[in-house]
């Protein structure tokens, strides 16, 4: 894929090959690993296939070259280690995933991962010795588009996937996830053996990621410091009202479950103001039913998307979008159903990482800016357990999970940079 | 079917079997007309099948044993005529239709044909003959089930149907328009040859028909008066904003398309009652997409169904539903793209005929109530060209299209009693 590489070269600042990071290299590599995974139809790397697996051993022969102890765990995991001076610190960890969604790009994940090698690479060329040692993780199965489930790496490391949830998932081809292990090289056993002491183990794990956002393209910023990694709440809704002829029932005592879900959805895009500046909540998902022109409908379902970075507003507001549900189904007749579906602690990054990644990216010219990360990450898992400090590179048109979603050359190489001197930053510093 | 006869005349009041209107003659019709279009599945007698045809060849033998000519027209409506004292006097004509939607009730329809076929019966048996001509008429294809059309009869009949509009209909096997007529045993140059003069040969056409809504009911009367009845326009209105992800947009800045059609969709709701009592809107179809519970909508696509027995007000409400959108949009910075799609003229009926069935209704102690009728019929298009008046029978629990529907017998024999008062009321008036 030598386009792929002569586009992200196309305009690369040499000026940012500088202290052992080099662009190019960087700029091969993901070229080599968006090669893995391509057909004729689409991109497409899914978690625990015979795609993901190439990548993640393209990867370790990388890292081996730079000194890496490599491993992978029973959950498909790569753990690669590097000494430190003082073998008896906890280690820094950085990392991301490999595989990908489905039709999907190639910085989300791959850039966490190569930036994190890079930072090795760097002190290989320089001969620096961290003080700590040092640990790049690659997660198996982050998007979940194997079995519309996901972060299954970074869950069996922290111990806190249900075996029992897990064992009865299938993946797209009805595969249980047994099966699917088993066909990775390991087993239903092997995967729960990945669980890891990493509040024993690990000081700190630090994440670059594309941002999936506008913000810093708004900003015109090449990387900004990730607030908090906002854990989704998805509430339910069901209005259910009484279906009739849309010309012969009066519009007075009629009970129509869209009026009434239409009165909801609006309450919903005001409530998150009202609570927090970071808190968001979205209905993507509504189906009418009957969904016929001529017939007030019978059923609206619904689905309210409900973030924060901080779980007290966050569920501050899910209380708030309850009582509206329950007050509208009150004062128009129309029953409202709620069901809680999945319901994720959301992790802030605590001020003190956040103040020392401003220092590093002031360090290169940046003015730091602080945005909540949407989307969950591996890091929110391991945030339950451990700090957890990360990053984001601009994403051109804020566009992921599409062919189209791109990070600059130079945008990837700076985010390395300030990755390398944040990690840098924390070797001298004692373990919090 | 004896199941369907026993159930009608169980309860039936035989104080009602007076003046020659028998009830029990009308059960049995009812009842030989419900066995025709059934199957295993369901009980469905489209227009212009196989099924409608012979339910028309049954009322036709019945018409003829009544004393009717009888004959058949290209578009394969039913014309009995019954000549009275006065042969240069204009028609007094009454019907409804035969076919019926899929998974349909028994009532709608047959019940306006078979009352007009009652009246006659019972001047016969009472030896009245009408000063002027009466005609039973029996429509094809009036609930459109065939060619998601309809009031192919009366269009026929009227001349208003745009022949290129139907020759391109094709009905739900692919079949063309101009093929099931010629399966039916007509032709497409017969259909167009339906065309009456109706203005010089109909004084005035009344339909009985079922309610199909639950005022009757709520008012406890059998019978009620149709005000006018409802052309519906069918606005369609798309909102497109900006799609995101809905975890990394923050609020401020959002362009979501629900959230704008939600405005909107309260705000139909809230309009009529501003215009006119009659007045209707409903939004009874509406699709997001991508429809995914973590995504922003792109678009969310509706349509407004909006009714009123006058045309002035219908088209005011339309104007400020547009208005509605299109300040929406402004506000939201979401596109709003609208499209008038069906836009059928409102039949108001003059008042004079509702003051005459007034009358009929007092000689059966039932208080006159008032009903603008939302769902078309054969008198919406016959009501174009000649003077129309509409009977209202209650519907149980309002429902119909459905094989639920039902209307006690008592009812239905009230009803005929009803439309024949009314029809010999007009026997001494002079054409207005």
């Amino acid at each position: 894929m030598k386009d792929f590489y002569a586009q992200l070269v196309d305009g690369y600042d040499q000026n940012l090959n500088k202290d052992g990071v080099n662009g190019e290299r960087l700029a091969k590599r993901f070229a080599s690993l968006a090669e893995i995974g391509v057909s004729e139809q689409r991109f497409w790397r899914p978690g625990y296939s015979a795609d993901e697996k190439k990548a993640k051993e393209l990867v370790k022969e990388w890292m081996r070259e730079a000194g890496f102890h490599v491993r992978e765990d029973g959950a498909g995991n790569v753990i690669g280690r590097l000494e430190g001076k003082n073998a008896e610190a906890k280690a820094i960890a950085s990392g991301s995933h490999v595989d990908s969604v489905p039709n999907g790009g190639h910085f989300d994940g791959p850039l966490g991962v190569l930036a994190a090698l890079e930072v090795a690479e760097a002190w290989r060329e320089t001969g620096y010795q961290p003080e700590k040692p040092y640990e790049l993780l690659i997660f198996s199965d982050e998007e979940g588009s194997r079995f519309n489930s996901g972060l299954s790496g970074s869950m069996a490391m922290t111990g806190e996937a249900d075996l029992d949830e897990f064992t009865a998932l299938t993946d797209f081809n009805g595969t249980s996830f047994e099966q699917v292990l088993t066909e990775y090289g390991s087993s239903l056993e092997g995967y729960r053996k990945a669980k890891r002491d990493i509040t024993e183990e690990l000081e700190l794990f630090v994440e670059l990621h594309i941002e999936q956002g506008k913000k810093l393209e708004q900003e015109q910023q090449p990387v900004g410091i990730v607030s908090g990694i906002a854990g989704p709440a998805w509430l339910e809704v069901v209005f259910t009202g009484e279906a009739g002829h849309a010309g012969n029932t009066p519009m007075r005592g009629r009970k129509d479950p869209l009026v009434a879900a239409a009165a909801f959805i609006q309450r919903v895009a005001e409530l998150p103001a009202t609570i927090s500046d970071t808190a968001v909540a979205t209905v993507g998902k509504l189906d009418v039913s009957p969904n016929g022109t001529n017939v007030i409908p019978q059923e609206v379902k619904l689905i309210v998307d409900l973030r924060d970075i901080h779980e007290e507003p966050r569920d501050q507001l899910l209380e708030a979008v309850r009582q509206e549900a329950n007050r509208i189904s009150k004062s128009s007749g129309v029953a409202a159903k709620l069901s809680q579906k999945t319901k994720i602690k959301p992790i802030p990054v605590e001020e003190k990482w956040q103040s020392q990644l401003s220092e590093s990216l002031r360090k290169f010219n940046i003015t730091p800016i602080r945005i909540p990360s949407g989307a969950g990450h591996d890091a929110m898992i391991l945030g339950r357990h451990i700090a957890v400090a990360m990053l984001f590179a601009r994403s051109r048109d804020g566009i992921s999970h599409n062919p189209r979603e791109w990070t600059s050359l130079n945008d990837c190489v700076t985010a390395a940079h300030i990755l390398k001197d944040f990690i840098e930053q924390q070797q001298s510093a004692t373990a919090g």
